[in-house]
């Protein structure tokens, strides 16, 4: 009677007192095909037989030879690194490329405060006279002094403004151009993920966008987990302080997260939109469920769905 | 007899009742020179004298005419308007640029923290072997993947990285690029922020280096405040919280504020560092009075005491 085991390390052939007869190292990514290899040994040895759990007790201390135990570590390291690598999938692509958007995001935005308050020394007016950021980067980037004075129909004397040097304008105008750069990324990144939003989870994507699908996504950890998610989790993700709160201390239930950012929750009369974010949350569940387990395109169809209901 | 009157608006010569005889109206930067306007009427009205209090109070009502309450709010506006202008010195910039730098350095850290992370889908190995910053962002956009799996002596099945594609790491490589051009903005600002302390503070500025010398500036307001505070102020900026928790609960008091950053003060042994902080506060404080008051170029006389004390 032989005896065959199979561990991460190889092929293991025994007699009946379990000692080690035959022996066929598992290399590379051998251990993914173990079954066919055990094909093979058991045409070089009909006679063997799977082992089960108490044979396996005993077979195990004959292991613990020195040459054995180093065969596992080395095979055990081998498979986590080849784990590990395979873990870097779309998930991971995702979840990074949408955590550097909204870092990027929060840069640009910090900047833009520090550029408002340097450009007011300079003209004051003018900042306060051009809300859209883009825009007055812009605009303080290509016209002259004279030109925006003239804009806001204001004389050199009658300005809050003091006229910088232009070595004192300089950095504040690079500091403009620093900013349009940051923007530009971001846009690029954006389109980048949208990218990968499409060919990955398509359903989600057209629901939500690729902004707000991106952060469900990576709020989840997976595309995986966003599927088996009850909608009710998804429809609360990003209000966890505000459901602890309300679980320990009896306060309101939050009515939705970060789904709130998405047009059918916020253009949803106050009153309703707790109704809305949990049905805007279904159609989410549902669009990652298709999307993981590849179905169909039906992410249009909820949209209009939606979008009736809301009416 | 005539009474002169001096007010924002311009000069009013009254009689004896008060009524207004003659008037003066001041036009722009008219009112800095009002004596001198004064000197003028006095050629005109040779025999009018200057009103006291008592008299300022009953001329007073008749200003209460519409034509010249509209001038008195004109004056008052302009005069505003050009004390706002001539507000922005080099305090306002120093402020503005010791504020960009920081803004700067924190978007940089946090982009980078998120490179390191995205990097490390690709090559975990690598970014754990360079600890600098700058070495590291060089070196992912300059060499190909194989290039630094051989500077690792790793192969393509030991790494842990998974080889993304080209277009899967391009993201990656071109936020590497804008940290890049962001640290380079930092280090053009600070030099233009070195220019203008040297010409204005340069004892501060050589006592304390720009960036610390800024900030000690932008959190005292102005160069005139850093110069007017007592030096135990100066040893503390930037320890509020710890000096209110030492006032209000008892704690410990605070030793060194954002002076700590000071090597002098850093390179001090722990026990000594609360010495060596208030001693660098004292010349700092004398190096802003010397700056404010237009003294001689003594700062390098100060360090050289600070490090023959500190030894």
């Amino acid at each position: 009677m032989k005896w065959v085991f199979t561990t991460i390390t190889g092929l293991f052939v025994t007699d009946d007192q379990f000692s080690i007869i035959d022996h066929k190292p598992f290399s590379g990514q051998d251990y993914s095909k173990h079954t066919q290899i055990l094909g093979d040994m058991l045409k070089k040895h009909p006679d063997i037989k799977s082992a089960n759990m108490d044979q396996h007790r005993l077979f195990l201390p004959k292991l613990k030879n020195p040459k054995y135990f180093s065969m596992f570590h080395e095979s055990n390291l081998a498979e986590a690194v080849s784990a590990v690598r395979a873990s870097v999938n779309e998930d991971a692509l995702i979840t990074q490329a949408i955590g550097s958007i909204n870092d990027l995001d929060r840069a640009s935005n910090t900047l833009l405060r520090r550029l408002r308050e340097w450009y007011e020394l300079y003209m004051p007016e003018f900042s306060a006279s051009i809300q859209n950021n883009e825009i007055f980067i812009e605009l303080i980037q290509e016209k002259s002094r004279r030109q925006l004075l003239e804009q806001l129909k204001l004389s050199e004397n009658s300005t809050m403004g003091s006229d910088l040097k232009e070595e004192d304008l300089k950095p504040v105008l690079v500091l403009a151009s620093q900013i349009s750069a940051i923007n530009e990324l971001k846009e690029k990144q954006l389109s980048y993920l949208e990218k990968i939003m499409v060919s990955y989870c398509r359903n989600l994507n057209e629901l939500c966008g690729t902004s707000l699908g991106a952060k469900l996504l990576s709020m989840a950890g997976s595309l995986k987990r966003l599927a088996l998610l009850p909608s009710s989790t998804i429809q609360l993700f990003g209000a966890e302080k505000a459901l602890f709160r309300h679980l320990t201390r009896k306060s309101r239930p939050p009515k939705h997260g970060i789904i709130l950012n998405h047009p059918f929750v916020q253009n949803a009369p106050k009153q309703r939109r707790g109704k809305a974010a949990r049905m805007l949350a279904d159609k989410i569940s549902m669009c990652a469920r298709l999307d993981y387990f590849k179905g169909g395109f039906l992410a249009p169809k909820y949209k209009k769905e939606l979008e009736e209901k809301l009416r």
